[in-house]
């Protein structure tokens, strides 16, 4: 893993932890046929996802996994590596997701967390908003997947 | 259900069948304690979503869905009932995606669809680029997630 490293753990990270121009690798991940028809077959059956030979026949010239269990992976390392164990209070949301390349069977996935802002409420001092860019990057390194995250953040100490 | 009415099948449905200011509903989907554990057990295991005991002293003063879980169950109602069978060619992504209720146990979610946008491509005229406002609801009507997808769907005939 190459990049930033917190000072703390999990368990003890508030937000005045999360730095501005910091970056954090986290990984890996391996992608199967097998969990990526079990995923689309609950909530997202296109064709693409769950059937495999009809897979081959469109526009991805094989099955790829849902977009959403790209996310729900990445998410998994996110709350593993990255959030605060206790000070984490929630996401008001995401912008600019973006499905850049297909993840196959075979592929391992790991993510790069780029921090681009961390703001302490005005009117819940209390707490602060952090902006990451989370990209999912495959074994050749290319970029699968980008968004950006805002997650509220208790902090440690009064302003 | 309220809105407008797809003239064709989801088998056989086009880029040319997505009219901007067309509105869909389509639901319902129950939400179980059992199923946001499990989907966060997996891919979301912050307390907040795993933890019951812990959960009700937490900033939702319960149980509550992970977000990605929301979204995936919205996926499922929109391949089930809105994107075309054969004609959809992925997503590049998503915009403005906002959790702007807690999910509970109990709940109903239901969805609405609003499509913004339908632009044929230039470069590859025999598909256009679909926008379209998703929004998840629950049983009181009230919004609990929102989003901007984009699809890329082929066209019946030239242009």
């Amino acid at each position: 893993m190459s990049g930033s490293e917190f000072g703390v753990s999990v368990e003890d990270r508030y937000f005045e932890d999360y730095v501005p121009s910091d970056i954090f690798e986290y990984g890996e991940i391996p992608v199967t046929e097998a969990e990526i028809i079990e995923f689309a077959r609950r909530f997202d059956p296109q064709y693409i996802h769950v059937d495999l030979e009809r897979a081959i026949q469109g526009p991805f010239g094989g099955l790829i996994a849902s977009g959403w269990h790209t996310a729900a992976m990445m998410m998994r390392l996110i709350v593993d590596n990255f959030l605060p164990r206790s000070a984490s209070l929630g996401s008001p949301g995401i912008d600019e997701l973006r499905w850049l390349r297909p993840v196959r069977p075979g592929d391992v996935l790991s993510i790069r967390l780029s921090i681009l802002e961390a703001t302490r409420s005005r009117s819940k001092p209390d707490r602060g908003v952090v902006r990451t860019l989370c990209e999912a990057l495959n074994q050749d390194r290319a970029v699968v997947m980008s968004l950006k995250a805002m997650n509220i953040i208790a902090c440690r100490s009064a302003p």
